[in-house]
């Protein structure tokens, strides 16, 4: 298969074409930059691809190529580019794989109200399919909006709890704690190494962008869920996500927590239910895991859930593979990576 | 002044050295070593203090020798020593403040449940005062149990909301982090670099020994309170600690929180509201100052507090200096650093 | 082929196991712990692999076993294991890779007074074959001895200018920088967070065991060469290592420096020649890669190299798999990992 | 005494502030803003002055004023400032230090060469004083330059080596590493955490802006001297600076080293030899301290010098107050740190 990846550049993008260079059912990565006029070596662009690729292209973009040469499309581009795009690749029901945050809101309001620029319209909207990998088949979506990073590590954490009502929803309070990946390549004061280093800082406390869509998607598992208290918290590492979820839970519903779990993921490769045992960064990173632990609290009745994953890998070029091959009918491990970063 | 100093190998014992070396009141700090018989040389015992304190020594311990040459006397120790040393003091109403938590619980029970090690007799205990320094005056009380760094930075940022009744106490949850010159200089797998470094570590979830301090202290303040929801977390920096606290409050009470922590530090050198500004660990770190920012969620009723302190000085030795200030009828101020560590 | 690994909780045999885990070559790698007397789930010993391999087992270590379940076996011990493990397999020419420094010096008085233990006999010492896998051929050497880390990115860096006199050698200095991987698993004071992070520390300047093999090899190349300057620094990052190397060069030296790395590493895929572009740790941290640059003073004539590799990957596993490779005459890049880490 | 302070709100300037507030002789700091119209609160400017300096302003600029108000005035400004505004000072000898490089060098050629940028007149720069302040008295020199913070180590780690002739100049190798602070508040690709964090980044290599003062002192020293190999490397630390030095020393020149640092540092309070143990960043960040190891390798006839400093204290605003207290007459220890951070 030949796969087109715009937005190479980025963290999520690159980290995609890694996985997608040792992904069996690819033989051509064409990458395209959206804004490009003239070819450039994927090197001089992306160094961290130099050794790997030392002789490819990076080609400007046009949507009769994308479909013309590919077989599939992964948009790893910032809020704002695919609802520009996205038209031809609906109409031509052209497989679109997007990593951005456009398509994931089935509302336009919402969208705009949340990532303060226009919004693709409702119709669009309409035909995207949120691919959260766990907990749908991708088959028959040609565009999948690939969840947020934080979305993915707190909505693996919440699934089994909210499906089998085993909290109160109106108790939810999220801490998500996240490495400086997350935030990409644009430079900013929060992320400036003498700032970052030696520092946790909050940040958009109640008002990150992937707020949305875990309402959203909670929402659709349980309708009495319409707001969330989520508190971001940027650590100085590199990459990183650890969702640490605190509910109450009456000692029947955390009684059966861990039977939730284990029957929710027994056939997901990708996530691994840990039990009372509490996962670190370093349980996931490097691979597409996401793992989960969690513990009861008797005396207060509050259940906390520790859920973390690889931000660029099962937060985003990983789990875009998982859609990948769930749309291809593939292995659900192709092209995956199982080696966690040690140490 | 001469002051002694039991513990000053320990991260806090020599911040507590190096905060006295500046003192106003302080003429000599005598340090000595429970554990030794024979003199040693203070720069070799703690490179730290080799250019600061070239030639002092590290005398092996004595009650007699302690009290005969010292006005005050503050131990930096492990758990489980000042239980075992602190007779002779109290019972010559001699000045200890005690850094340790042996004396910080009324209970000797929950001492040893939280401790897993045999407490002060409850006589003993009895003696101590709590010296959570902007919530009581040591003037009177000989035996002054300092706080611990997780219990003062998470008291700080409560005391408002619980004496004023501005939030649900049933629904607290506090997710607080920490550095790890917290953990001490003792050598373990959890402080090991390679595993530090890069990762996020939850730890002594519901388990860790400052819990029954600030139930403790948070009952005296409202009696309905006997538990916490209470979970540690070890970020990869030396120093420093984020309480985020969350709980529900109503909009009328949310609408009180300001006036409440700002009439409560109103006289307060070290703690400073932000308001809705979110401090970060460099708002304080190196310096004396407890720094608290608040945030209303009105869609989910979730009051969200922030509060940052230095682990090592506000945390330890700089509120035991704060302590010491108290008993002599010293300046608030005197020998605590108002400087922070920037970048 | 079924291959046995003995040392699988140490860092370089870790990272072993999971490059092995993915070599096409490898149908089951058989982990054996040398001080084992039942076996132990691997996913215990090591939580690192436990979701790779989670029905593992560590096995108790028997030569027979190990020769006669296995085509190879691969030693990731400390010092002073296969001195005395290694006899049985020399006697049947059993097919070994060494990866500790054990068989890596000709002379045993040389390996003790480098690692203070007791040395192999001489004539097991002359059966090893020494692996630095760009300059030779491990295909008739049944006994490998993997280089250590710094001596890869060192040796790599310099052996186009010994090989063809482009500097004084009379002039060399090192001054290489490790990351904490490199120092192992075990706790010490020098990589206790609270030491490491923030600080740059200096150790066995001119002391460090890998230096004797440095030496020898190149005094193989140049027998003017019999000592070094090699400083070794203490950086606080968790992979990766920079060697760089300065020494006086001629203008004409100097000129023919670029060719000579040119052609030395033509046909081989692991070493990378940047020319005056100067790698990072990043370059190649996650991958098999050594990246060097080079540059050159006109004013002092001074040519500095800076040579860099991921230590326990080119510097411990990675290599030891392109000795396995050339010894079973696979391809050079036969499961070794061409993708870097990044961010 | 009155200061004024220009540029408050860089790293040096920040840090000079704070040492200015503890400073005996100090009464007021009066900071300007060379590029304001209208005053603005220091504590926006500056946050982490906050709670130093809650009610003190950034004034707009101007020299009348500057020189009314105050006694002396602080150039903390970036390259290319104080040799526009230098005049008026020097035509009323009014005494002024300045951080910035624009009055280091002699030469106004080589000022140009090295800083890209106009210099100040060859007269302008001729009245100005270069202010290693262990090596000179500024009491006369009413424009005192003040070294740079690379400049500063390595001058201090070489001065008795030069001075004594203990070490062949030709053979010079500095290997100097710096933490991210050097590089100030500018935002750059280099100090991006997630480019800095886990990498090593040699920058500048014989093109740091430093060497030409570096060279200018020790041709002053030594008039054979007229360059220098110099290698900079950003590591992913806050603050600190290691210079390791090298170069060939005989054996008699070898024995004389620790005398002449004993000598040359013996009435220097804030300069530690510390013979042949190594100091690291640790050992002085936080402090004005310079600390200085050595060590000989008598195969290779190299001598190593080990200096380590805080780049923002003794690098920049701590040697800046030891210039104002000899222009002033004031104790050398007068308003400078000697409490090293910990951990």
């Amino acid at each position: 298969m030949h796969v087109a990846l715009i937005g190479v550049t980025g963290y999520a993008g690159t980290t995609l074409f890694q996985l997608l260079s040792t992904h069996p059912a690819v033989d051509t990565i064409h990458c395209y930059g959206h804004d490009l006029t003239a070819a450039v070596p994927l090197a001089t662009a992306v160094p961290a691809l130099r050794f790997l690729a030392p002789a490819a292209q990076l080609e400007p973009y046009a949507p009769e190529t994308v479909m013309a040469d590919n077989d599939a499309v992964f948009f790893a581009t910032s809020a704002g580019v695919t609802s520009q795009l996205a038209t031809p690749y609906l109409a031509a029901q052209f497989p679109v794989i997007d990593l951005s945050g456009d398509f994931r809101l089935h509302d336009p309001a919402t969208y705009t109200a949340w990532y303060h620029r226009p919004a693709a319209s409702a119709d669009a909207l309409a035909q995207a399919y949120y691919g959260l990998a766990e907990f749908g088949d991708a088959a028959d979506h040609p565009y999948i909006a690939n969840p947020g990073c934080y979305a993915t590590a707190t909505l693996l954490g919440l699934a089994p709890l909210i499906q089998h009502h085993l909290i109160d929803p109106q108790t939810l309070v999220v801490d998500a704690k996240s490495g400086t990946s997350g935030a990409g390549k644009t430079l900013s004061e929060m992320t400036h190494f003498s700032n970052t280093n030696e520092d946790v800082q909050l940040y958009k406390v109640n008002e990150h962008q992937h707020i949305p869509e875990i309402v959203q998607q909670l929402h659709a598992w349980d309708p009495t869920i319409t707001s969330l208290q989520f508190t971001t918290t940027l650590i100085p590492v590199s990459r990183g996500i650890l969702s640490t979820i605190y509910a109450k839970a009456t000692p029947t519903q955390a009684a059966a927590v861990s039977a939730a779990f284990t029957t929710t993921y027994a056939d997901q490769p990708w996530v691994q239910y840990l039990g009372p045992a509490l996962p670190t960064l370093k349980t996931v990173v490097g691979s597409n895991y996401c793992a989960i632990g969690t513990r009861y609290n008797p005396t207060t009745h509050t259940l906390m859930v520790a859920s973390v994953i690889d931000n660029l890998i099962k937060g985003a070029g990983g789990q875009a593979i998982q859609n990948f091959n769930q749309y291809f009918g593939l292995p659900a491990t192709a092209g995956l990576p199982a080696l966690v970063t040690m140490p």
